[in-house]
């Protein structure tokens, strides 16, 4: 089986101040997170998507989603974490609740601040976590990417050619993902980042797939802005 | 003595197919050039200007500035070389015949098409060069950098934390530079992607001054439609 799960956010704002998250803002005429679960609804092959947000948006989300989408029937809204990949194994537990797990079962993990996914780095996700076990979404890197330990001076400058900017999705085969991610000590979880860092620190592959540089995440105000003039004109 | 170097550019497209370089182009009422050289012209510390574009630029670039800058006596418009270094080393040759280089002189590189430099990233590079001999603008990631020796699998995936994205400024103190580039072996030059790398292969420290979010190359058509909607509203 094959699985979706769209990263809306984690528990929210500990704060306690609670704004309107990135991914319900409008780009063109409806939700970020709309464009970004279309992307995977109109592709055949998900058995599943699991959106993932936190607890007191979850209502909205439904609400958003069975406005804008037909038959909603394999969209399952539930809770995230509190860091990216407590929300990526919550996914992993709803999964192992709701089905028998076995080794074949993949996941396509992916920003709901994403909406810009194409067709082909979805199927070549898929594929490509088939063969390898476990993909990675990046572009090469525009900027030389600097190294410095104590943020002070240069450690070092790693050659170019070699570093890649990451993007989503990251994709896993599911019952190794687990079982990577229950041998690691809560410090070693705490360190992680990054869910392909998962299987990279425990030497499994990781197959890059080719981003786009239209890819962007929406994170800014003003990457809405251009998020805006990709929909309408392209990048 | 402190100098500026624009890099504009080197010899041009050795295809023979000349399109007009990015730095000429228009944003908001003068080229991006004009723009990023005004940004050190009202800055008293520096003696003298210097550009750097392809050959067949230079009298373009002359009378871009005659006509936008009113009194440009300390402007000098001079041939870049093939790489961006032998561009930068151009400039020090140029500063060598015209000056008795001592071991304070300074250098200040920065992208011509990086027009939202502003004056702190301006001074901290005198600063800290004059401090520590180098120094380096950068910000920290926004994306998980991930490294790829043959392209197809994730080789590591570094700390984020520790990751920066190269902007410009890059300052120098000049004999310094001159002497580690004379030393490198044709070889290790070609290799060279970065100016700052000069100085970090060979153990000399690199002070990291903080950029800016707004402080974008302009490359793509896209990065021209952001930077004029910096200029109107800011980032």
């Amino acid at each position: 089986m094959i699985f979706a799960a769209i990263l809306a956010g984690g528990t929210g704002n500990r704060m306690g101040i609670v704004e309107k998250p990135k991914q319900f803002l409008l780009l063109g005429n409806k939700p970020i997170i709309i464009h970004t679960i279309e992307k995977f609804y109109i592709n055949p092959n998900f058995d599943e998507i699991i959106v993932l947000c936190p607890k007191q948006w979850i209502n909205h989300t439904k609400d958003l989603i069975s406005r804008y989408i037909n038959d909603s029937n394999n969209i399952k809204v539930i809770e995230g974490g509190n860091l990216r990949n407590d929300t990526i194994m919550n996914a992993v537990k709803y999964i192992e609740n709701s089905y028998e797990l076995n080794e074949e079962f993949i996941i396509v993990t992916h920003d709901s601040v994403r909406p810009f996914i194409t067709h082909r780095i979805i199927e070549e996700n898929i594929k490509y976590t088939i063969e390898h076990g476990s993909c990675d979404t990046v572009i090469p890197s525009t900027d030389t990417i600097v190294e410095s330990e104590d943020g002070k001076f240069i450690s070092s400058i790693p050659n170019r050619q070699n570093m890649y900017q990451g993007q989503t999705p990251q994709s896993f085969k599911i019952l190794k993902l687990k079982e990577l991610y229950n041998n690691m000590s809560n410090e070693e979880k705490n360190l992680l980042t990054d869910a392909s860092k998962i299987f990279s620190i425990n030497n499994e592959k990781v197959f890059l797939v080719k981003g786009e540089v239209s890819n962007i995440k929406i994170t800014y105000p003003h990457d809405l802005k251009v998020a805006n003039s990709i929909l309408k004109n392209g990048l």
